[in-house]
């Protein structure tokens, strides 16, 4: 592998700040939900140019992801495949809050719940195709927090 | 969905300041070993109100997650579901360090090395039910390092 | 589990800066490369002591993970067991950008996009067995971007 340095290559002598918040997402079932715009909309209104956003899911049975925000069937395959590599059908000790329960949790720990993505030249440094997910694995309805994170300047 | 702004939403003004430890788990064998008050100690004691908390395990057969910290029997439903995706038994070309070691590798990549926790009002940002736990993907007894880094004021 | 303060053990007093560039990396196929020494050829020469790194990967069917540096043979059980997880021939919705993108997107979401790992006396904080890795789940070469973002001092 060859690496160049990008022509934005930059050290950055502002003095940093932080701010924080938490989004209420209202999930309406299972699937991936994307909130690339709210999230977005959250950090333009802090007014730095370059920095870090950190977000956290406070959830065992919701977890966050990055994935393609173009064609709408990949996110189908991603929640069969899910369902595939933590089924309700397999046995579980921990069954007493419904047979969807612990395969979510399955599913949490295997997407995770931190994800930290770069503020670059005003911009969440999201590739073309990346867009910000939360992966509802419960059947029912839900609400769910998550809390942003913003370091820079 | 629809989203709301949390009304702690806030811009935080001070001073950023950092500071960072290391903890050594000793872990008894395989599981998930909570660490979660150890973790909250460390943070209280920098008597910071907001900022970011970063975990990082220094292994590649040991990982980091947040699961459910009420029922027990999650934690065992974890560990069998990890043993079910990374079976000792498959063929593996690595495999001088044992059969649990290849497993161990593959069990570190799925759960991860890393987390982030945002610190709002003095407090880390976990939800009611979410716990911090160093997973031991290894048979044998071993020491454990993680990494804290916190940024904040 | 017991635990207990490393001597490094230390608050950070000199004000915070941020330094952050985009590493374009050309990978030749499918498989797990290595850049560590890239990465921490650029966080040396940003010239602090301890701080925070941040990786994100800027695309759907490559990703980031930490594992062993040092057996050969363990990137190729690691990129063999993703192919058994997420296999080409089950049946996918989203086909029409060739056998292999589904898959991708579905071991992208496995390994994840995003790292942090602390700074600690001048030197990333791996452990010794651990390397940053490039994870490329597409056939053909690519050019990837990695966008490295750095807080301290």
């Amino acid at each position: 592998m060859s690496q160049a340095l990008h022509p934005a290559d930059a050290a950055h002598a502002a003095p940093l700040r932080q701010a924080s918040t938490t989004l209420t997402l209202h999930t309406p079932g299972p699937g991936l939900h994307e909130f690339t715009r709210e999230t977005a909309q959250w950090v333009a209104a802090q007014g730095m140019d370059s920095g870090l956003l950190t977000l956290f899911c406070r959830h065992t049975s919701a977890s966050l992801c990055i994935q393609e925000n173009a064609a709408r069937e990949v996110r189908g395959d991603i929640v069969r495949w899910l369902d595939r590599l933590a089924p309700e059908s397999a046995a579980y000790a921990h069954d007493d809050e419904g047979p969807d329960d612990m395969p979510a949790h399955l599913k949490s720990i295997l997407t995770g719940v931190s994800l930290s993505i770069p503020l670059l030249g005003g911009q969440l440094a999201l590739g073309t195709w990346q867009g910000i997910y939360l992966c509802e694995h419960r059947r029912m309805a839900h609400r769910r927090q998550i809390v942003l994170h913003l370091v820079g300047a």
